[in-house]
């Protein structure tokens, strides 16, 4: 961060996506600094991607504060033309887009609901707000009630999480600037121009209908390009499958963790009987971040537990499984057959072996037309439909149809 | 163009696009140098777009040079991947992608026909290659072939001209780096990165799918916000108009016209009743570009003739007659007021009012289907098919379809 | 341009380098509007530039935009950090900077001074705006007052003309895009950021030394390798020559003019007498642009007189003279020699082989310390010092010494 | 990294900077994929640099790729100029660049010496180069020669090493593109395209002065506003520090370290008794990264040692300490003051407040003149001379100059 002027505080922060980026006011600024804020930068925004997309190493930090950045650019343009939003309000949204992703825990999705079971990423930012709002002295109800969609203006929370929230908008580009795949990149700022609140919906005009089909193309791609790449898929699995490993072996055996990641080994099946994250939980979240993942891991190469040293090692070396990927179900012939082949290698039993063999499906919805927000489009006319419908084309239905694969994943060398 | 070494000839030449791109060779080089081909210099590739986006003025010269660099690649990374190709097809398919735009006159594709009745760009240029193929005595014949297509090996042609051609693949990065429309940027060299011929045909690995999506996306967005903008149409349209009503006013009163436009004016006749082109229209046709069009019309803007003036003086100065645009044919009984009302005001009757009151369709296809050269995808197992088909979902058949607008053009005061 | 919601006013550009350009008035667009402002589209920047550089095609038209963007901007932030300016000063200030450049003629810089001699573009500017004045019923009377540096606050005046202005940090960061000499960029933003107003004098933060550093070597190096490229200066001589002697011609033998030309070519004696500029050659100014010089060239190619004929052909050939550059000036003997056989292959008099063989010195200077107006950096003491005794270095000192350079054209053949 | 072909090797990877990043040989592609290699994954190039700069999380990793892809492209250039260099050269220069940084340990340059003292990442380097070696059964040997300048082809080790080397060239366009301190960029692509050979020895050609002029002030730009950024050269040492205590700590009353760590903290005198690194140390040093510096110090901030805690503290939640920077040394009266202000406020002795107020001075030399290996100038001439000397200006000279700030560094609550 950087302090351009004869201030204390630090207003401006170069990112290498928008050029800079203002902080919005001293509230914002208090927020970024906190302790769990800060915890971001520890978090890489795409988990294990950089295994096959070395420069994707961003990180939450970066990702909120370009939400945020998007923003306020789009409360501006929504102003420009007309649209009353208070001063209260507009503190409110960036703080609920500042804090929408909080609550994520290491190495973003992958790992989700490793560690505290039963509760998504949402559910723990939701905690993280409502602690923070007791140090904030109620400075973030409005904020918590936009982000939980209790606040009568709707836009509001649409522009924190809808189908074309900030959110999208600014990982979407963020994410393809960072992986170098140029093509699943948006135009973020024309989308933004063609922002229209109508009847307290967001909705986008006409003429920008182009742009929302590339955006929705785009996140298409960046879907399979990239958070469904199939290496990415895998390592992620893997690493899901090595920390639920490891949790049994700290039971049987003992085994490596550091401190933060050992505590949640050892108080599982407490968090997992309580609905209410305790403060010292949360605390003990906040402490949990990538490094303690590749710490831990870098010990277990070393394991006696086979699968967990195999595991360990092929992600640490980035030596990692063969995947394949079909349209159909894998034969579960075919899968037996591997299992019988590594079980026989490693030596290793018929519960170890599904560590080692797995197959599964993937699925992703670039745009969803199910749910109650779709991306309102506002016809000249005045009438507002659906993209599903706006499109002069049938593709956005098509996009929303849920895509399905199978993979199948097992060690190299057999 | 810029000497980099103390060679005499000119080899390196600097592209905001891609950097730099070499020359692949003096053959090469001696063509660009030609006057014909210095000609492109002075045709903007997008005819009258930079009258909505102000940075699009490059020309044919930069997009042909584009093309050229992307075939260099091209080449490069199939024979990377073991396909043969000799030295002389190598040569003559550069050759192919340097010249096969030449046979482009003033504005591009808006005034295409508009001088030489009945011949499109492609038909001219044929005729410039034929003429330079004498001149560099016929060293460019293998070019020729694969341009017409001629040549047994498929793939060399469809390098040239096919859905996913070099030709494509720049013009899309290109006129999207020009205009700004940041969002029909394609990622060309992954697309190149991912080519195989198979069976002397042109085709794309399968992982390539979501690329070629994007990309057949890429071109839709370009296609109805660019080139299919209404402004840009409308504009393009009157200046066809401006032309036809100068023709026939340098029959009755006379009208000034540049040097190589009034080649065209007088010969008119003439060269309609022939179906080759000899070498001195040729030659004419080689001196006429963009600055004839624009010194003629600054000159019409006092010419006697209302409807030439109307129009020249809206296009010089960018003053441009209103457009509406509809999904349906627009209303005989609106267009017959509109021209009542302009007749009246401009005094003119009703032939001539056809000239500042129109109607037309516009239609787009960003992908079409019902020709043989689809784009080929490659799966894993080796087997074959057309991108509508291996898509996994319908929106390649979507897009496939033609899509019709209608516009309605007249002078803004009425 | 672009309307991007349902006014009747357009109100927002795109452009590639800055994504989207805004419009701030009412008044500021109605400017854009006017024939005299839509003219600048028909100006090539960089003049004869795009024949070393093939992408840089853009116009006055985009630089001005581009500059009244910074100025925005720039206006913005100053506001920011507390300086206060008037709603009619950001008016006028914007007007100044939109229309600073108006005065240019075809070419650019290359042809000052050759229809309208003994004004450069900064006078003829002036001409513009008092007339354009006259027809806003003296809305402008405020910028010009800033464009002249008769207003009190000197920062205003320094924002559009100084080392560190709007016009510079577009031109700079435009030019490197276009012409892709990426290495020319400037960081316009951090330099913007940094900008404050001390006793109404522009300035920039003390740590903003580098940034501004940089800004002065970018700028020497688009000089040398843009704006003085040896192929730019002599084509742009060669092209100041064939005016010149077609001047000569059109009194002798006659000589092909455009109509736009050819008025000043008729009226040269008149104008030259003279030193105000009469409405009527205001408006015969406003018709010249880029396209009259091409046509008339074009038909220059096959006049009678030998160098004009010559030169005509080289340039819309780009079959360029040669070049040689040196330190020192070129050998007086050598010249001779040359002059000599170009003399007796193009048999032609020791008066026209002036035309053909000819040289000069080339000079800039990156930085200028001898006027009033360096660059401040303004300390963290609050002390002002001029950048060339901030810097840490002498380097800024190097730089402000004028640099200059020897070439020497002449025909290739001999 | 992406498989693009259907073989079973990986061979292209995804860049943001260049795009696409061809892995030339087998050879060098099983180096890349071995753990040592693959340990640069988990080493921040910029070290703490991302606390100033937050989108600077790129890795050791992504430069060697980086300049390996530069190093292809100055061998294809320097073979198309005609220079020899032999298929069993080339690969050996593409070795000695993929390895000339795997020396490197935790953080980058901020910790180097930290862990095993009196050896630079160099010499560490070159201890994994000759344990790959042994690995690779010799393969490397000739690329350790050119590593270590002791092949007779002195180019190949100045492309490797050298003040215009692919490392230089890579990380400054890669840090430039990461931090977003666009106008860090420089032309690499340019200055490769000048490279030449004469006499063994690398050069530029002449007009390449002024693209290594920018390249030298871009690199002052870069050491001045990102790698001597005084936040961030505050937080390395803070850091530097912190390992101190903590090792200190560790032989007094313990400390928690993470295993990697803690073997050099336990081995710490008989490392530095020793000048040869054994097996045992180089294989523990492989397995220490980022990852257990950061998982160390979460644990320091509840050390019971309060300069530990306090400095971890503010680490870790980046609530750093004051830093000012100054031309000249502070005031010994000021540091002393400070000092004791720490001291009562944090009830710590005087050996102990050494840590926490720190007064030290940086320098910067963005061009050296005083070693053999300047940058080599070829003249039109012929002649060869210092860049220094061939600028037309003093300014290389003046930035050859040692530049030295001294900075003070303390808590901020006193």
């Amino acid at each position: 961060m950087n302090k351009h002027y004869g201030t204390n505080k630090i207003k401006i922060i170069n990112d290498p996506v928008y050029g800079f980026i203002n902080i919005p006011s001293e509230l914002h600024l208090d927020l970024i600094q906190h302790p769990y804020f800060q915890r971001m930068r520890r978090l890489k925004q795409l988990g294990l991607s950089y295994y096959v997309y070395p420069g994707a190493t961003h990180t939450r930090f970066d990702h909120v504060l370009g939400a945020m950045h998007l923003m306020n650019i789009a409360l501006r343009e929504l102003e420009r033309k007309g649209q009353k939003i208070t001063k209260d309000e507009k503190d409110a949204v960036l703080i609920a887009i500042l804090l929408h992703d909080i609550g994520h825990g290491p190495l973003s999705h992958s790992l989700e609901g490793s560690f505290i079971i039963g509760k998504n990423h949402e559910e723990l930012s939701l905690f993280f707000m409502e602690q923070l709002n007791k140090e904030f002295e109620g400075k973030l109800s409005l904020g918590i009630k936009i982000f939980r969609n209790e606040y009568k203006k709707q836009f509001l929370h649409d522009l924190v999480s809808s189908q074309l929230d900030m959110d999208r908008l600014d990982y979407l580009k963020r994410d393809s600037f960072y992986t170098g795949v140029t093509e699943g990149g948006i135009g973020s700022d024309r989308i933004i121009k063609m922002l229209r609140v109508v009847n307290d919906e967001l909705a986008v005009e006409e003429k920008g209908i182009y742009s929302v089909e590339q955006f929705i193309v785009a996140r298409r791609i960046m879907y399979w390009q990239v958070y469904l790449h199939k290496t990415v898929i895998a390592s992620e699995i893997m690493m899901k499958k090595a920390i639920q490993k490891a949790k049994i072996e700290s039971k049987k055996n003992g085994v490596y963790a550091t401190p933060a990641l050992a505590y949640f080994f050892n108080t599982e099946e407490k968090l997992n009987k309580s609905d209410i994250i305790d403060n010292f939980t949360l605390e003990a979240f906040a402490k949990l971040d990538d490094s303690d993942i590749i710490v831990s891991m870098k010990e277990w190469m070393n394991h006696s537990d086979k699968v967990l040293s195999v595991i360990s090692k092929s992600l640490i070396n980035r030596d990692l499984f063969r995947v394949e990927i079909a349209r159909e179900r894998f034969n579960l012939e075919k899968i037996k057959n591997l299992q019988e082949k590594v079980s026989d290698k490693y030596k290793i039993n018929d519960e170890d072996v599904k560590y080692l063999v797995f197959s599964d499906k993937i699925k992703s919805k670039a745009y969803s037309t199910d749910n109650d927000t779709g991306i309102n489009i506002l016809h000249k006319s005045g009438k507002m439909s659906d993209i599903a419908k706006a499109s002069d084309l049938d593709n956005i239905t098509a996009l929303s149809k849920t895509v399905e694969k199978y993979f199948l994943c097992y060690p190299k060398d057999i």
